[in-house]
């Protein structure tokens, strides 16, 4: 029951979903602790943050299209967040407003859990703020024979001055692993039926990395899976990334059978 | 079950209690709406107020010591709150912000439903923010005989002065009305333990009209229990503004046997 000591965490996003708010409140219910979640949207972020500081809001994960115009109004940046331009995750101790990018985190962590390595050839296609993300990951797990395939040629040049790394508009050659990070494939878009890499580059492919969570079988995934191939899926990114979120605003760590609860319950239609 | 849908109403004070969120959300649950309500404090005013429109919360209760200072933020005060320059509940229509005194409302209803007569006469002690709202109601409901007892003189000359009702800090004569509208008989306060009238005016009372809420009963009550008054205590004052917020917030009317079990439930110990 929410009482005066309830702390509530929030999120912030152009088009607000279900699964935060469920998947942090499941953990908060099953962890019984004194904390709400709910996603909210704005027309002016500066005025959003203005009132998460007011009103001690615990914390809150940062969406599109925020994840960049937020940061002048923070008062401080971790490594990935100054290295990617890229907030998803504020936590607020009392007025001090930190961020974080658990995105980058939780695919950090995925590279680890699969034990994708270093000598590997990667493509990742995108650049947005995702794809921001799973670059930084890829560079600081020791990743070398990696190419940004991105349509946007002025952003994909960005982001090979700035790693180092190739980029391309159309792939030149097979790769180890293959990276979405761009919306193909994701419900709701105009891209939703498309395939991020063909199906011959997935065929060479040992390993398919999709981040579009919604819907959790992508195009992608369904190809991945028809060629028998080690997939790690958006879903997989993120509730890991919600994980960290959580751990952020509560201290506390759940366990596996928790996490695989809240993020059923998150993921149950309506 | 929180979703992205829900709506949020809270409360902005300088000290929160539980009885605003208890009562809130009971009614919410025993109606099944979709609301959910939690108690704030802030630093600032301007700054949580600036937090309510860009998040777009529903609706929010003002107590002490905000109930002036909110005012500059405001987009329209409805004609209690003109009056009486206090405002307790912000009702946030598509980032508009209308302000009302429920405290005025109820008080306006209470001296409806006991049937107090504008021929009684009336001595209304205290000068702060719920003494204007306890002023004004006596004044619009058409008492003519008011008497306003004001240890703060300089206050009290003020509302002599709007109200063309004389001012006193001492009472001069008997009176039908009591109102304690001071925080004389308030729990955790310097005067928890006093009367705000004497056992002599009390005996020559035919009502008694408590307006502090917590506890219920005040020592100016439990004297008006040994002297078999009519009795109109803070808790009736503190419950039928709070149905008025619901109503503004939900667009709904709870039934009284709701009412009931949402004021069981908020005035339960924690």
């Amino acid at each position: 029951m929410i009482n005066k000591d309830t702390q509530l965490c929030m999120s912030l996003s152009g088009r607000p979903g279900n699964f935060g708010t469920r998947f942090q409140n499941s953990l908060y219910q099953q962890l019984n602790l004194n904390y709400i979640y709910k996603a909210f949207t704005t027309n002016s972020i500066q005025d959003a943050i203005t009132g998460i500081r007011a009103l001690a809001i615990r914390g809150c994960a940062i969406s599109m299209p925020f994840k960049e115009s937020c940061i002048p109004f923070l008062d401080e940046l971790t490594d990935s967040v100054k290295a990617i331009d890229s907030v998803n995750t504020i936590v607020n101790n009392g007025g001090y407003l930190k961020a974080y990018n658990t995105d980058y985190t939780a695919i950090r962590k995925l590279i680890n859990q699969y034990k994708l390595a270093p000598k590997q050839s990667v493509i990742i296609h995108g650049s947005g703020g995702m794809a921001k993300a799973v670059i930084a990951a890829f560079h600081d797990a020791g990743f070398k024979d990696v190419t940004i395939l991105a349509r946007n040629s002025e952003k994909g040049l960005q982001l090979s001055q700035k790693y180092h790394y190739p980029h391309q508009t159309t792939p030149q050659k097979n790769y180890d692993i293959l990276v979405n990070a761009t919306s193909i494939g994701m419900d709701g878009g105009e891209e939703a039926k498309q395939l991020s890499f063909s199906r011959e580059l997935i065929s060479q492919a040992t390993v398919i990395f999709e981040v579009v969570a919604i819907p959790t079988n992508t195009p992608l995934i369904n190809e991945a899976k028809r060629q028998h191939k080690i997939m790690i899926t958006g879903k997989e990114v993120m509730i890991l990334q919600a994980v960290e979120q959580f751990i952020l605003y509560t201290g506390k760590i759940p366990s596996a059978e928790q996490i695989r609860i809240a993020a059923e319950i998150a993921s149950q239609p309506l």
